[in-house]
């Protein structure tokens, strides 16, 4: 079944790569979208952002909801220094998520080329327990988002929906639970089962959508959108809402292609295909 | 430990894709490279390959051995007529497979844009089990190469040892086994089991090697030479071997970038790799 109207609608500020904060939160709120997912390049005065405190001021303004600062994680590192940094940028990213009225953070766990992947893994289920008693006490939950295996070398390694269970499962926080990505896991054969187990535990924080080209021509940013691929959307939506979601429907696409369009006439077609498609 | 000579190498022929059947089997031979994984296109005449006849004599007189003809596969259609062309393909692979001497045939699945998965994977199942009476009459192994899950959308609905071995215990067929190719697998936290289940049950008939970029640039040919990327071959052959397999490590290297090489400096450096990283 289509959707009706745009009530559960999010739109990650990434998809309008060349739109700053204020653009996406004027554009999106012109539409009738009610959500934004703020990735911390817009606020970060380094990478060209406007800062916490007036972003914080223009969402309160805006009266977007914001389901997710996206992102943090990244703890895996040969040096226990390096280890200790992530977990202070995490903390702040979790400050940020409370500054911004955002309901948790997206945890991209990370990987280092060449180091095993178990003792990555290790490293991310230490990182993420020693951040939980900041998160708690700012009341902010932390969603692991399990990443393609294409991104294993280097991003994230957790690359499935059972291998993020296992480490709820094993850390058991009620803060800590998973961001179902369709691009990362439309292909697993136990997609149905994992959906079910994370949505029974109250586990399933977030779920984002987009779509798979099926001629793929970079792994990093030509992921299409609703409608563009071969992803089973409904099918995953259907599933993702049978097992209790009632969050937000959250467009993340990172695409050469489209941040090469004119924002505005984009944002246009992710409402329709939103609407027709997902 | 590394190799310590070349007795158990062989080369892909489509690694060094500017070659013709004719100039591999030179280049091998002088250099001392036992074997050679042939690829279709060195064959067949519509793809500017010297036909069967000739293939299969050229091989006979070089003495190089062939683990295997590479691909057939790509059973899923939507129309019971395109399922049944696959059918006849495949024979005709085995046929060839027959005439070169070669031990088996990699089957390389296939998968159809749109079409659930599941469906695609009943699909492969029926199509493998009216494939194997003719590979039983040729005496010719079928093995299922799990693909990536990057390749899920058009190339092979079977992505993981897991998914292959469910294909080969429910068809209990001592012709069907599998392919571990470290660059669809190495990422899997399943892979040790894997192995060691498919070893237990004489399941593992061929073991392909490259490596993963970490910047990879290219979905589909920009694969690394051993020593290029981040896997761990020496790790995930010692498991291999000690569940048992005694067969060739075949290097399959898809790469733009080494196609524009010479190629005989390029088959050097294999080898050189070969003996050092793998």
């Amino acid at each position: 079944m289509s959707h009706n109207d745009l009530s559960r609608l999010s739109v990650h500020t990434m998809t309008n790569r060349p739109w700053s904060l204020a653009e996406c939160i004027e554009n999106y709120s012109s539409l009738g979208i009610p959500a934004m997912s703020v990735w911390r390049n817009v606020i970060n005065p380094e990478e060209g952002g406007i800062g916490i405190d007036k972003a914080a001021q223009l969402i309160r303004t805006s009266h977007l909801q914001v389901p997710a600062l996206v992102r943090g994680g990244f703890f895996p590192a040969s040096a226990a220094e390096q280890r200790a940094k992530a977990i202070d940028l995490n903390r702040r990213c979790v400050d940020e998520a409370a500054a911004l009225g955002a309901d948790m953070v997206v945890l991209v766990v990370g990987a280092v080329p060449h180091m095993p992947l178990d003792e990555a893994r290790r490293q991310v289920e230490d990182g993420i327990i020693q951040l939980l008693p900041h998160a708690e006490s700012c009341r902010i939950r932390l969603a692991i988002e399990p990443l393609h295996p294409m991104y294993a070398a280097d991003w994230s390694c957790i690359n499935r929906l059972r291998e993020a269970r296992q480490l709820w499962e094993s850390i058991q926080h009620e803060l800590l639970g998973v961001v179902l990505d369709v691009y990362h896991v439309w292909f697993d054969p136990e997609l149905d089962q994992e959906i079910h187990l994370a949505g029974e535990a109250g586990k399933l924080f977030g779920f984002h959508i987009c779509d798979w080209r099926v001629e793929t021509r970079s792994l990093r940013s030509d992921r299409g959108l609703m409608g563009d691929g071969c992803i089973d959307l409904r099918g995953i939506r259907e599933k993702v809402e049978a097992a209790g979601f009632t969050g937000f429907h959250e467009v993340e696409v990172f695409s050469e292609e489209y941040w090469n369009w004119d924002q505005r006439q984009y944002l246009e077609l992710i409402t329709r295909r939103y609407l027709e498609a997902s």
